[in-house]
């Protein structure tokens, strides 16, 4: 079934309007639409939005269904990636499961695309990547799944890891994924020359982790600023998290920001509390594309969070000091057509032609939707219905 | 109703035991506790926690019951204040009909203490004061309410404001209130000495609002230093928010932090995740004393919030990094026994002796709980049952 009418919603908070799906793309919007033999839905006056993107979480470190995890790691990075290898040996756990779990959580929420970055590392080699594979085919026509193949691990710091990243991309990863070229690596030209190179040999962009702050991620962001343009990848390179784009200096900053827009490089935060964060404002100003993602949730890294993209876009705005309902509305876009456009993702929206991808959410406003955050009285996937009052139709393992 | 039996509770997420109630008080907790004709409740091997307190909000701000507030209020600390003067005009908002709204909105979460701000001004007069001390009249035994004479507006900028407070003072509120002495009334010897004179007259402690970030703030808090010393209000002194303490200069946040502790001062946060915060861990270590409040919420402020001070741990947590089973029980503690340790509350805890306050929580660890915020299955106050399932068994207006 992609052909659908859902009755009297209220498109983005405005006013009332029927939104009709054939053959999974809106095919018209507006008031007292007629599509006889089409299934209806009614909205009851409630708000519709376009799908949510949750375009940076990690389908493969999910602890659900799991017994709760008690965190006892150390405070560095450096801790929590050895603990988590650990973790998952002990726990023997299913990368194609616990992924499985997540997405339909997730889609549970009207989360109707997710960007992935999976694991490869020498213990596990490619299997996170391969049970990730397999949740994307399973799942296919409920969510899109793009997958980065990611060297948490570290790429120079364990020799062989290069190797299975290729096997990777070979297998059907998306994008190539990179991780503090110093902080972690401590080899930035090694680190990036690497990850550019098989992105190149593979015709794939690129999304790199950089949690390096203040000078150090600034340091790093301009050699993958000249790698991007050297190499022609404009429009190819996001950077996920970018902390040092958060950093004090206002003029410095602003530099590596307009560079960003100059390239195309696109960003992606979490928006964090604890930590600084590029602001969405400044992103906007120069035009920067700006998406956003739950990141992982109670896993061994931390135990917060619920997989939900419109309490992530209350994250977003609570971060980025957004109180008026104009700036809570960009917050809430952020992780709708944000994530469309850092991730190309063509015709995501309410309008004609776009994909048939729409979620009813609670609330007079969509402001007021973002604070409460509650159950989703409905998931609409290419005008097929997945979820209904917060549960999935589907079911996970 | 003030004896009850609460079998099978995890107290604080520690072993399985009955806990006793008499007289409003816990006489008794351990396994297999028997008291015949005592009313029970089966907690089904739930968490109990001490009740939470909310130590720092606004009972008089909230729109709670009013359609949706749509905020278009410009960026400075004096747009917020000079435009809720206005709405609350507007709307004609009844400081008591708010203010019952959200306090037993709060306690169907649980919380069993607030101390709120109440806003006096030229304006409204103590109208405000005297629709909260409604409140906390009608809410006896229930919740308990504590009140902060609050001069939102400005002290020494609207003139009539202290004779107001004065007023406000005599009429039974139990606290002296202060805000930003450079930052709003631009007259810090005035403001500062105007209401330790009026705490002094009154016999009453001091909570001051401080957002004034950086040296800024530093200098007005050595100002609340000099004169808590020289007065003799030790330990009858709060500085709410303290964003100074969050300045990047270590040593000098280091220094005031040392002083705090001398003089007992209190510090009370809401953990906003777009400003610099004191640090939980940091005034831990020096020993000072250190509660949470959920401040206003969905007021003409700002959109979020739910009042629920479970949620609050959560955002203590994440605005403190805190990913540590630990770390994250610390957290709760602050909205439970930090707050009874600021506000002077004796006997606040899960041992025998302590007060009746008992709030049943879902999750396997009170991190799980703190992460999940779920409803609360129940709500016991002095032994009462004031909520169960989320839902108060009292009704507000």
């Amino acid at each position: 079934m992609t052909d659908l009418m859902i009755k009297n919603a209220r498109p983005n908070g405005g006013p009332a309007a029927d939104i009709l799906i054939r053959a999974g793309r809106i095919a018209e919007m507006g008031a007292g639409l007629v599509a006889p033999g089409v299934p209806v839905e009614d909205a009851g006056g409630r708000i519709a939005i376009p799908g949510l993107i949750d375009a940076h979480t990690h389908l493969d470190k999910s602890l659900l269904g799991h017994p709760w995890y008690r965190n006892e790691v150390g405070p560095r990075l450096l801790d929590k990636i050895d603990n988590e290898r650990r973790v998952k040996r002990d726990l023997g756990l299913d990368p194609h499961v616990q992924s499985m779990r997540q997405s339909v959580l997730s889609l549970s929420h009207g989360t109707t695309h997710i960007r992935s970055h999976v694991d490869v590392d020498t213990d596990q080699g490619v299997r996170a990547v391969e049970g990730v594979l397999a949740t994307r085919e399973k799942l296919a026509g409920l969510i899109d799944i793009e997958i980065v193949a990611f060297p948490q691990s570290g790429l120079m710091r364990r020799p062989g890891t290069l190797s299975l990243m290729d096997e990777a991309m070979a297998m059907g990863a998306d994008l190539v994924g990179g991780l503090d070229p110093c902080g972690i690596d401590q080899d930035p030209k090694g680190h990036l020359d690497a990850i550019f190179g098989l992105a190149q040999k593979h015709g794939k962009p690129i999304d790199i982790h950089l949690h390096e702050p203040g000078e150090l991620g600034a340091f790093s962001m301009e050699m993958i600023f000249e790698r991007t343009a050297a190499l022609g990848m404009q429009g190819r390179v996001a950077v996920s998290h970018a902390f040092c784009l958060g950093a004090p200096d206002w003029q410095r900053t602003q530099a590596l920001i307009d560079r960003l827009a100059e390239l195309d490089i696109r960003i992606l935060t979490t928006a964090p509390a604890s930590r600084d964060v590029p602001a969405v404002k400044r992103l906007d100003a120069a035009g920067v594309k700006v998406g956003a993602g739950n990141d992982g949730f109670r896993d061994t890294w931390g135990p917060y969070g619920t997989g939900d993209m419109l309490e992530r876009a209350m994250f977003v705005g609570m971060r980025n000091n957004f109180r008026r309902d104009d700036e809570v509305e960009r917050a809430l876009a952020v992780c709708t057509t944000g994530g469309a456009e850092v991730m190309d993702i063509a015709g995501h929206g309410l309008a004609a032609g776009c994909a048939g991808d729409v979620v009813l959410v609670e609330g007079e406003t969509p402001a007021d939707a973002v604070s409460r955050h509650a159950a989703r009285p409905l998931v609409v996937k290419g005008g097929r219905v997945v979820a209904r009052d917060g549960r999935a139709l589907v079911e996970a393992p």
